[in-house]
């Protein structure tokens, strides 16, 4: 049996770090094949909301942030791809700008938001077949965050109970300063107050040096087990070391990786990600087409066991 | 009848924020070639002299910034593909690096010098059938620049007695900061300064936010109106959220940008620009071509009316 | 007779200020071929460790630097190709991150290390037909930096006893602000240090302005022939004054170094790096076929003499 990459993000909104695709729906019908006959089988929407702009045109968001939607609406978009090629979307909730280590950060005010775009979403797109999990956006990386897994202690609960059995994903990252014992020490804190609100963690695994990745990694899986839930690693496919930033990784870094979350026993792989990093279409295919060539040769012949 | 992009800047000096294109004569042929399908009829050059280099061999940006010329002589390149194509030509005066807030600023000095320039250009290729105006190059974006409008009146007086009725563009900022009330108060008092001098204003539409942009383009096109000049609105094509900075813009945005333009009654609508962040040959192409399908789509439909 | 570019830096590790290729050996084989078909003879491996990375797996290295190996070994491979093509390739010695103008810095110290590693390589590769000389690759560039002279003295006298006639290449930096004198006077010094250790010195063209550059390169001619080494121009095929930064360069920038270091009277042109600014298969192709095709017209016509 092999292990591969078999999740990615997804997103349609331009900003932050991944260029513009600005694709129509062929575009992403292609693109959906692609990722499909490589086997991926969950993709992730990464975002509904960024700078002015939201993926689909909410009233909740207009409300709460006087955003502007795409001309495309992106949540149906996706979830009809993703019934064409029998894929699980996860969708995420909101994620606010907000500083969650200020001293004015408010659980509770936040849930209270979150939790009408909760309805909305579920009232739109509830009912579709590829509506397969949420995603839970904060990036949180250690136990000063506690406030935010108590925000997800309440979301978590309140999305289950409008849901039912939809899965929960959140993709924290580390901190290499603190080293494995301190994670495991704040991680396993921060997994107790998140108790029966996460199912999935999947933490990503370009924050700590690749000396350091085993072992955070062995620890990620090991509390996964403690606390009862799934663990995926997800593999970022982007360079941390290359200028400019947020190129295509170069391949020996996203093998070593690839293999570290084999090894150490991860449940899933899935990478942020597939389409500006790997795909045969992004803008960035003159590099990716021998990165994807690379990983290809990986899926043929390391990954087997 | 339509509205849609029918010009846009051009640059063959490399640095600053756009990627070099290292085109000869028939590369720039078939760049003119497809800028005309797509409707364009005004090409502005952006600048005669950046980091040593000049656009033809002068004499007078030898002296006066001791300039290294390119290989082409490009005023004489894009005036001869202007002239097959049927396209106007906008030349650049001089833009020094000089800081005009700077209380060492002297209009009349910094006047001293283009004048010369100016009887350098229009003695080269003021008999050229394709010299369609001036572009004043400078891009002030307040009350503050106040010298730089006496520098234009002074300027435009002068170009005016040399070339006739040739038109003068300039393209100034706007400031987010201060609103569209005291952006209206600041411009009303530098276009009075200007007055006679400027023909054409196109302000750069990527300083103020999505949310403020109608509001400062009403006042623009008021603005224009009140003041006898016509208003086009530079519709910038590269985006200003993304990392790393300087691609090809999100197509959303673009598309609002266009459609506010078009909605707030701007004479006509020009780029920066068309050759890295709209063209299917520049060195962004596997960036651009999704992006330029978006903008032809957008041309077939939205911008009828 | 024609001069043109015959030598280029190589690198296969993934970081720094180049884009990553993620080649394997069919895709270095075409590059190696498009080199050769160019008139390229020589090629120096840049470096052997960088960012946690090594070329070939290397227990010397693994020892200093707990580096983790690639998953080719790119120095048997850059060998073999060298050899099928008739080329010869230059081979580095080891560049610690290490700060040569710290008082800490112990040249005897550091050269302790690199005996080690120079052996290591030597019974490793010594015996290939390829293995046309060594590469100190610490990019010094003023007397400040004597330290560094004194251990190219130690490890060039060692790396002879080693290997024989095997030359030795350096590519310093320069310094615009001192001048060509000052210039001058320091260089002097530090090949003083070095004799008898350096036969080749290929100082970098991009850190004078071009006004300086030719009186800077008429000075490293001097230099050498007083005393008694190669001088090569390392001509760089990046432009330092686009953003983002590590773009292909300006042709008339490249054609104006090219000119300058055969005006020079320079023994070789050499540029950093083919690839990914010069190649017709590197990521950045949309960029350079318009560069390599302005080259290749340089070659046909203004090289000649």
């Amino acid at each position: 049996m092999k292990m591969k990459l078999t999740g990615t993000f997804i997103q349609p909104i331009c900003g932050g770090d991944t260029p513009v695709m600005n694709w129509s729906r062929a575009e992403w019908d292609r693109e959906f094949a692609v990722m499909k006959e490589l086997g991926i089988d969950t993709v992730i929407l990464l975002r509904l909301f960024l700078d002015d702009w939201m993926a689909y045109d909410s009233p909740c968001l207009k409300r709460l942030e006087n955003a502007i939607p795409t001309q495309l609406d992106y949540v149906d978009l996706f979830l009809s791809l993703a019934e064409k090629y029998g894929i699980r979307l996860f969708v995420p909730t909101y994620s606010p700008m907000h500083d969650w280590l200020l001293a004015t950060y408010d659980p509770k005010k936040e849930f209270a938001a979150f939790k009408e775009l909760v309805d909305e979403i579920w009232s739109r797109y509830g009912h579709r077949k590829a509506f397969g999990g949420w995603y839970f956006a904060q990036e949180i990386s250690g136990a000063d965050s506690f406030l935010v897994a108590e925000l997800f202690q309440m979301l978590g609960k309140y999305v289950k109970s409008v849901s039912g059995s939809l899965p929960i994903l959140t993709s924290p990252g580390m901190r290499k300063a603190i080293g494995a014992a301190e994670h495991e020490k704040q991680w396993d804190y921060l997994l107790d107050i998140m108790d029966g609100a996460v199912d999935i963690i999947a933490f990503q695994d370009g924050h700590v040096s690749f000396h350091q990745l085993e072992e955070y990694q062995a620890v990620n899986v090991k509390l996964a087990r403690k606390h009862g839930i799934e663990v995926w690693s997800n593999v970022e496919s982007f360079d941390r070391q290359i200028i400019p930033k947020f190129q295509p990784i170069a391949w020996d870094k996203l093998r070593f990786k690839l293999n570290c979350a084999v090894r150490t026993g991860h449940d899933k792989l899935i990478t942020y990600e597939f389409t500006p990093f790997l795909s045969p279409y992004g803008c960035y295919k003159t590099w990716t087409e021998s990165l994807l060539a690379r990983y290809r040769e990986w899926c043929e012949t390391e990954s087997r066991s």
